[in-house]
């Protein structure tokens, strides 16, 4: 802790202190982005003039050199020093000397430093996230290209209510994934602007060029106003929430993974590399896969919940509260990876039992919207009064012990003599699936057309 | 809740069930988008043959009846109705007769209407708060252009930092809004599609225009699979986040205003009209408009908890969980809005106290850091040598009882005779302020530079 | 908003001051609470010499007749009184005159006289939830006590595990529920005490006497220390809380109630008084109130996260962010109470179809634990030995597509021949839920057991 | 992974699902309670003649072994065993043997150990909280105990309201870090029910003794129904909301230090041991510790709302989501550890400093209050009349730029003529703190009766 307290400091910091206010356990993971970040930093200080070029050269070759000690494992973390920054910074003084280490961090504070490295951790990993997600759409794509003839149940309210294709249903989570991956793509862009040369709030008298280390660190500008360079933390609020809708997202399609999974459903196996067992009843195959991913969900919303807290009612412009950015973000961006990841495998080694999902469509009476349309269609019946009718078709149905599909034509003129004789026609399952053929809907035309433009969207991103 | 009920039911619903699962104490606030999405629907299903001109022409007339009843306060809500489609649908039937009315839900379902409506109001009050957030950022541009020589000592963790103006203050705010803005706009964009035409879940046999009626509506185009158009939520989790992170910033705007307006501070006073008084100590003005603000966080952090809750894990497609997405909404929209505007009017009215400003800067060695710079483009002493020198000064001018800006040469030189008889010359607090005047900096140069592009920004949204 | 201010103020409260500072419009939810409590201190006031008789019975009965107003809707609310205390002050001075209305607020602040109102509503409400619960509790014994003998399929990760009987399983829920009502009853002790006569924040000069407020309204003590009693809201937070794991264990109960109503379980049947139909799909019947009872989790835990972020950081004593306190409890009770009460009518007239329950218990090999604990038992094979060759024996049941139940013994032999040729005994369903006899456990007279005890313990409450 | 897959797995688990699945990495931090549970049931099996007296002393001395190997760091934890559970069971198979070790699982499963553990866990830092908690109020009492004559502003909105001491100050955090012992204290109880012997779900056919294992592990009882014994987590909720409502409170006193300690208050100054620097302004002393604290708060409420997300909506019994309790708790259990012992060491090491505290007193017109009860008491006005006469004496005072207890008798006469000539007296801020004498009150008298009703408390608590 030693080097940012300076000669106004009579007594040392208690060792309580360190232990409490020290980052470095955790924010040591930004040492690549500390380091890309003072590389370019020295670099602009060279060229204008801040530095002198021995000086520049001596420093980055420190800074490589420290950077391969902490890939190799030979780096020591103290916690006395505080951060990673520090921690950097220091190691570098003991390989170039004071003299010239104590020159990087000319017209720079810790606060811009902070804010830089975070972010740059940020926006990788919003790309990286962008990537597992694509791939995870491939799959579910290549399950749907084969699956366009699947009938299942289509459910509302967990009850069957009219038959579709298995294609059509897993196209929705697509739609819902490629919405993700936009909106990482949206906030990537949104705040892809450099806080570096903030300083501590307020700027900097010396003459440096923040357009240079900007776009040398991939941004697109740097940020225009320093104060908001040092306390923004927006971007870090954006991957903490779309992070919770991804994970929202997924904790819905594992949801289903673990209905379709049940003795009572029957609708997919999931492979033995992706099922887990029991300690103590031999028989059991657990999907412990989709229930954690739904599980983890929680502590994706705990982690968004508690950086608003967090930055709520601060003033301007640094406050220590907000090292309590990091953590959070760190475990969200993990958890979304891994998930994403093995998520992606569970689907692709799972097996589909189309004759359960076929056999389950036999039951719930899905075509009786069919009949309903019917009656508008073919009888002019207004829709309400159709409606109506129909649902006193299935409650005959049920008395007869049989789905709505099944349903004599003679049973139903009892019901309604306005049904004519054709009716039935309209109510199998394949023509049921098949009639639901406008935009969007799940008749095969329909489902293989979102095939189409979903691999038009995959193709043109990036 | 006659009407949802087919044949299929032997027992009518319990008066209790009517009371909690009715929606139309709260939906019925939807009744403009609900009769909108009728009238494109009703239009568009008479293009297509599905109505005929006299149906759709009797069917527009009873919907605008229904709308003017509504204004006018001659609408009875009844809760037998369960949400405002069927409220309308019930009396748009008394109206024009069962026989029409009924066929107004022909080709389309409860699941897309509730859909359609709340994205409708989603869409525009993103809009409106946009506006309002616009209208709050020229209020700050305008103080700001009126105080760029104000001066007022710059904070971190609320302790006295660097001498700062107001303008570059204000500019960090006007920073954050702006980004709000963006994010609004931005999800705006992502979302501007229409569930109308998903039905049920799967779609529908009627031959819809599915373009026509979005294009009527204002969306950029259908949603492209009719079980995600039914279950997705995104837009509602959306905007309650765009107005958590608003509000957060508010929150810390807030924090200031309270702060500012303390007996400590004195560096604002709040008008009378936006401020309140004790029922007991008659000596009181309170600052209870931000006080307000910042705690109006807690609730629209509460509504985005909440929805990402409720949507965790569930199966497709439409659940009744769903129905409790719309009172967070409606309340964190109502609560921005009136936010905005109050803070807005707050900010227009109050008094600025340059004077104390002023005497505030006098406190806390605020260029302290410039004595630092001082002695590396000077003396050229390493900068981490140089702030622990600097320490050592300001420990000296406590030690005389006087702010670093106002400590002799002599005394400087006592401290390190490396200090040349020009420092205390970069010591002045305009000098500190000015000197800082790289991009982004508290320079009024600087700073009047960010004002252009905020005005530029400005001229250029919409 | 006129009476708040003092003669410091030179100008009006604007318009939209008052309609964002006013809280009467949710507050006046507080009447009763109100009056009670001002009844209760003006009768004070007289005991202490502080009021004359005369004063004191007039203002008593100007209270009682402000009451009778609001009751019967005579009462005329204006947003210009600012809250429900002012409000009644008001009305209570235009009948009993300023002279004599103007004392009721000696020795009192408003401070005190939200925390009191407040602090009441949330002892009150606390009491009425306990109630609900222990009827719903109520309603899962009188169920138990007929499905002693009802087996279904007890489950853990969504698959079949062990066989357990019904009451066996609802004895959860009884345990989750009781858990409950203890905790409702230890917040209700732990802040059972008068916040009256706090004043503003120090107390008053008055000679007042708050023991005899306090236990007039019901409470064991006044709260000790002034500043606490006007800023302490634990009270609020602790009903959030508790309200949200009751809602928690409510959404667990749903959820099953669901799953057990869909086509796939069919375990039991929601009544039509209990169960709502789809406007588009005429032979749905959807479980709408547990769906509903799901969701309202979200809101319930939205509102405890707003509190809790609302004070976060508030310096002493009162702040206006504090108002926010009320609408959230409001909100989180009565969906509290109205959950418990149609939850509970759900369950009385739901039907349990036991056949299915049973049918679902002969798959998924559901003693094969029993064999385990067979080699176990009978043949001194260690528990992870014998775990692992009966996972063997469930292979070879599935191998020859019947369950664990009806396998043959000459079958489990050829797994291992350490199998006696008693062990199919062990495998049945009803000596498998039988053999589980430990305290706590499923056989049926451990149910029993625990009935008794549940008893036992309702009796004993209250 | 390998032993809890039975014979039923045709394949071995991946990688990546031992790396996602497994809770070693976090739930080692439970290898103390999971040894003593385990030593309890071995124990309690040999008692009840399912293990001989030798299998249970080999099981014992292993398991005894284990622990000291964990304790020396010899312990090699393999991501292969899956969690702290199997990673114990595992060394002692290989001790002991696999025949005896094999053993030690009879007639328990993980679902029941995992919840024991944990339980054990909560239970033991409650305890320790509790303890910190009662240090901390010790600390404040010392505080207190000297500072009954520190006069300072007691405040409402952050504005002056009333002049207060300073030990009353602090006693309302003592009784708010008092009802948070409490609030422990009242859950541990709750909560004291062992669930081992639940075994998977059902209980077990083994003649157990649950009450011989609870009483042993310092349990009252065990729990009561064994499906609730796997699957309830109510304990842990109850340990995330206790510490975020004390961490809520340490917050509110946190901000109070930050303010304190700003230029502007200079009420307090925190010492060199407990404050940090800052990397670029050499003259600064930066709050950090308290602003940690309140940024933390954010933490904890993240790790409850994340806790209530995972439990909503899981049917019965244990699910896989449930896997993400622990991480959650450990880290509120180890914030809430270190803030109450880094904030007891911060007021203990910092300066108070009372002129400062009392020259704010003169400003403000904290005696505003006092004229207003002069006027009630002494010249039979009715409050609110006296309230509206005192705003305009303060009006009077600020244009004479003197505080109101300060103000001269001729001109206050001028503002009412019912002012009488002693009026001034009760204007001295001592007068009008000791005057505030009402049980709870400010005045030194009740400050004196609070500390020692603290006192009491403390000596009686345990």
């Amino acid at each position: 802790m030693a080097k940012s307290r300076s000669g106004v400091f009579k007594k040392e910091a208690s060792e309580l202190l360190n232990r409490f206010n020290a980052s470095l356990s955790f924010d040591k993971k930004l040492y690549e982005e500390d380091i890309k970040g003072s590389l370019a930093h020295a670099d602009m200080l060279e060229k204008q003039g801040i530095l002198t070029k021995d000086e520049a050269k001596a420093i980055a070759d420190g800074l490589k050199t420290v950077l391969s000690e902490i890939k190799n494992g030979k780096f020591v973390f103290d916690i006395q020093d505080e951060d990673i920054h520090m921690a950097v910074e220091k190691r570098l003084s003991e390989i170039v000397g004071k003299e010239i280490g104590g020159k990087l961090h000319t017209a720079r504070s810790r606060n811009d430093q902070v804010a830089l490295d975070f972010k740059l951790y940020v926006q990788k990993n919003s790309l990286h996230i962008m990537t597992f997600t694509i791939n995870l759409i491939k799959t579910l794509l290549d399950i749907a290209k084969k699956n366009t003839d699947t009938l299942l149940p289509g459910m509302t309210h967990l009850q069957h209510a009219q038959p579709i294709n298995l294609a059509f249903h897993l196209l929705a989570y697509m739609c819902m994934f490629r919405r993700d991956v936009e909106r990482f793509d949206s906030s990537y862009e949104r705040n892809n602007f450099s806080p570096l040369g903030s300083a501590a709030l307020a700027g900097t008298p010396y003459p440096i060029n923040r357009e240079k280390t900007a776009k040398e660190l991939g941004f697109d500008a740097p940020v225009s106003n320093a104060m908001d360079g040092v306390s923004d933390r927006d971007f870090a609020l954006e991957i903490l929430f779309n992070i919770s809708v991804l994970m929202m997202h997924i904790s819905r399609l594992a949801e289903e993974l673990i209905l379709w999974s049940s003795m009572e459903f029957r609708f997919i196996t999931l492979s033995d590399e992706y099922s887990t067992g029991s300690s103590i009843m031999p028989q059991k195959k657990n999907p412990d896969v989709p229930e954690l991913l739904r599980g983890k969900t929680g502590r994706v919303y705990g982690n968004l919940i508690g950086l608003l807290t967090v930055l709520k009612g601060l003033p301007l412009a640094y406050n220590k509260d907000m090292q309590e950015d990091k953590e959070g973000v760190f475990d969200s961006v993990e958890t979304a990876a891994i998930s994403l990841q093995i998520l992606n495998e569970t689907l692709k080694t799972m097996s589909i039992n189309k004759d359960n999902m076929l056999k389950a469509c036999a039951k719930g009476n899905l075509s009786a919207t069919d009949l309903a349309d019917y009656l508008v269609t073919h009888s002019n019946i207004p829709f309400r009064e159709a409606h109506f009718i129909t649902g006193k078709a299935v409650a005959r149905a049920e008395e007869l012990g049989v789905d709505i599909s099944q349903i004599s034509i003679e049973e139903l003129k009892k019901v309604d003599d306005r049904i004519g004789d054709d009716a039935t026609v309209f109510l199998s399952l394949e023509a049921s699936m098949n009639a639901r053929n406008s935009k969007g809907g799940t008749a095969k035309s329909a489902t293989l057309s979102q095939i189409n433009d979903m691999e038009d969207w995959l193709n043109g991103f990036k």
